[in-house]
């Protein structure tokens, strides 16, 4: 094999992506994503805007990545003030960033009419400010916005743009294809242009939009003219159409031998299984439903319904899968039958320490429940610990920690006595905890505090048990339109250990619902406790 | 301008699109998609495999296309029978159809395993099956199944397959990625191939599959090389991450400059502008939400987030568009959001009918408004009606149709004398109307529909008037994690018009938050019923 060359990865859902209509991350959403990003081996992570708005400054206060370089994007300085003036540059550069990525247009209309400078002037802006980023000691590169619109319109400033970017001593200059329309044959040729116009493919980038439903493949077009650098979001969010999914791009060039043949990407075989969790992850803190269809990582993306193909599946995989689902962390489905369901199983129990044979009748019984109630609403996939006290449950060994006799959670909204709106949520739970009953309420911000409040109050000999007990998180998700719908509640909750666990409740009702997941949440911070103390017993 | 070739669009909705997880159509559905398609100007319509199930023979009985060709699939005759002997090719042959495509093995491996037979017995049944359509009359066409996998593994066998297919008269000898993992570039040099073997490039189509995410690319590759004829899907719907999008490709087809002065489509401008509808509408038929990122028709393909981009496209649109949305029937959209400045908001408000001066201090005190709201939670970008509804209020004209004196909910679980878990969901509203008190209860099923309903079961003299409206959707969001955290309610709601409208509400308290919700639905169906009336009275 020859020596493959480094394709960079370059993630910018933290910037571009929050351009999505109905996507607005706070700090804790963007720290919670560069980590991610992070952990899976993006080469560079695109923070946001540090200086333009509150979130993007508090993002970068601090360092937030490891191993990928923390990228902070801004435009170039304005015309007519020096680089160290300019309060724009100042704030990218004192930001807390490893690299600098400064937009700036190189389509001369956008220069007439956004700027309002002279071509030269804008020339003037990017030298002079990537040499104020490379002289703070930060990696500079350059969005050249608009570039192959610009090139179309006026080819000899689109590339002056980029030389004097490149000259100036950018690391990266990144072709942009703003408006997302450009076919993948003229990326090609534009791209073969500039590279032979004098900018090395090592130093150039591509950051593609899907308006015509092809920013992976004219990413991948730009990555066979020449360049080094990829952009891409998260699930290919981003503005109108969104932006190369980076995902899908992760998976072709690390899988496909067309690519990796020649290229290598900052990623191994083993963080490649991470994509499908990945990809899940990020829907997941979007609160959002991953589209099954995604390529490599969607749910039906190596589904098979019944048919012609599925036989031939089951007897060779290969020929009906254009890869093996493994290698990106998903898992290959069979809808006509279910041969694969059984093992699936008895895998996904032993990695939680529960051994089960092969032929233990309740394991069937289990398997029924886990369908049944996935059917209704359920998703044990997000919730480890339901899908684990369930399991344990039915092979007999939960032992009933305390009984409900029942709970009344109540919310009222008056006008107090001067005139202010007042809201007040109560909650009563009634339990049985060793024939004595317990009886508990308590005020909440909204009813699900209240009840979680009043459950978590007495839990008579247990209460010192769960003191440590916490929730860190609460997601609603409404199953189909109307109000009339079935709602699917997950709690994750965590404990002084650091130990985190989600737990699912689905009902109607989404007061229920809550108590359900919260409920469970409860159990299995006991039956934790009792699996240590075994552990320790044991020692 | 030279003469411009045809390319055929081939749909396949109605049978590749079945193998969608979750897709089942009836004879109803099936007769309504071919409609729509033949109506928009589609050459071929895929309907199915008659004989093979109820549905599809249903279907096939009467010719339910004009101008499109109706394309009855199935499998090529089993080697030992005559032709004529062969029940699934009678079938197919004796269905009101004006096309049959073949499906025929043309990897080598396949067709040992799957069919069981030589290579050359496989040729005969090509040959022969397509000689038989062609006998009786009919357009004969030939799927090549995993051409290019087998073209990989034995070319000369594919190329065989194929060459027989046309030979034996065969109109379309169509090359299918039916594992979809093959890359652009190869397709390209696989098709030339094809053509340099024998085969005219007005004789090949191209299926393609979105595996890689690459399903139009490929497409378009295809048609690069030389096919005329392009097969998809509705929305891209298909088999694990779907077929190639056909709404996207007539478009890029119709639209970009590198396509449409070469080739032309059985589609006119007028025909084009119907895009949008075209793929809400099916999405309508399938009951599901449509995904607003998709190229060229989704609700989000045009809009532009406030940001440095929003001032320049309201300068010049083209500067941010790569084509003109009113060409394929969709609309520009530029989003309120909190990084939105004044000519932003003037815009939306002028597109709404409410015309305000840029001087008008009222105008400040809404920005600042809508922009405190949202730092609090509030998204009006996905709440259009709350929007209008709020910017109404501070420019004062919405009339305080009902003032809300209180209200209460309760939930309340416990155990019914036969030992079953109950749930019960009661809410309490108290409004005034005219000086009038009005006092409702109503049970639902959950707390919001139970609140909801006794909302709406008396209005005092509004009540008829909202009469016909129905919640659509209702979807909840936690901003930050914990269940002390703030969440955020959009509501979803439709009339007897035809008419949606989303408002939202925010609140520790989700009950609170919902009250909101509802209550600026119920305002704006009634300031939306005033506007109608001022209408019809100046008419």
């Amino acid at each position: 094999m020859t020596e493959r060359e480094r394709i960079y990865l370059f993630d910018t859902t933290l910037r571009d992506g929050q351009q999505t209509p109905g996507i607005d991350f706070s700090v804790e959403d963007k720290i919670a994503i560069a980590n991610m990003l992070d952990h899976f081996g993006i080469d560079y992570v695109e923070g946001g805007y540090p200086g333009a708005n509150p979130t993007d400054t508090a993002f970068f206060a601090k360092k937030r990545t490891g191993r990928a370089k923390m990228t902070a994007f801004g435009m170039t300085k304005r015309a007519g003030v020096s680089a160290s003036n300019d309060p724009g540059l100042t704030a990218l550069i004192a930001s807390e960033s490893d690299a600098v990525c400064l937009v700036a247009k190189s389509w001369d209309y956008h220069v007439e009419v956004a700027l309002g400078i002279t071509n030269d002037q804008n020339l003037e802006c990017i030298a002079e400010s990537v040499a104020a980023v490379a002289d703070a000691g930060k990696e500079a590169m350059v969005d050249c916005e608009h570039f192959f619109d610009g090139y179309k319109a006026n080819r000899s400033y689109a590339l002056a743009c980029a030389k004097t970017a490149h000259e100036a001593g950018a690391r990266w200059v990144v072709l942009c294809d703003t408006n997302g329309g450009t076919q993948p044959d003229e990326i090609a040729e534009i791209i073969a242009d500039v590279i032979a116009s004098g900018i090395p493919g090592a130093a150039l980038g591509i950051h593609a939009h899907n308006d015509t439903g092809q920013a992976v493949a004219n990413s991948l077009a730009a990555v066979k003219a020449g360049v080094r650098q990829v952009q891409g979001t998260l699930n290919g969010i981003g503005e109108r159409c969104g932006n190369a999914n980076i995902i899908t791009l992760a998976a072709t060039l690390a899988l496909k031998e067309r690519y990796n043949s020649r290229y290598e990407l900052g990623i191994d075989a083993e963080g490649l299984t991470d994509l499908t969790g990945l990809s899940h992850g990020f829907d997941e803190l979007l609160n959002r439903a991953p589209d099954p269809q995604l390529p490599y990582v969607g749910a039906s993306a190596f589904a098979t319904k019944a048919g012609i193909h599925a036989s031939a599946l089951l007897k060779d995989p290969r020929t009906y899968e254009h890869v093996d689902p493994s290698r990106v962390g998903n898992t290959r489905k069979v809808m006509v039958s279910d041969q694969g369901g059984k093992s699936n199983f008895i895998n996904e129990l032993k990695r939680r320490g529960i051994v089960v044979s092969k032929d233990d009748p309740r394991l069937d019984k289990l398997i029924t429940i886990v369908k049944e109630r996935e059917a209704s609403g359920y998703a044990y996939e997000g919730a480890d610990a339901s899908f684990e006290l369930l399991a344990l449950r039915e092979l007999g060994s939960v032992p009933d920690f305390f009984h409900v006799e029942s709970f009344r959670v109540m919310v009222e909204r008056r006008y107090d006595s001067h005139g202010r709106v007042k809201s007040v949520s109560e909650a009563v739970v009634k339990l049985e905890i060793d024939e004595r009953r317990v009886m508990s309420v308590s005020e909440g911000d909204g009813p699900v505090n209240a009840l979680d409040k009043a459950l978590r109050k007495d839990l008579g000999k247990f209460q010192n048990e769960i003191a440590d007990l916490k929730l860190a998180d609460y997601k609603v998700r409404i199953l189909n339109g109307g109000t009339e719908a079935i709602t699917r509640v997950l709690i994750e909750s965590i404990d002084d250990d650091g130990v985190r666990w989600w737990t699912v409740g689905v009902s109607e009702n989404i007061i229920d619902a809550s108590f359900q997941a919260l409920m469970d949440s409860v159990t299995f911070k006991l039956m934790k406790n009792r699996k240590l103390a075994g552990r320790a017993a044991a020692e």
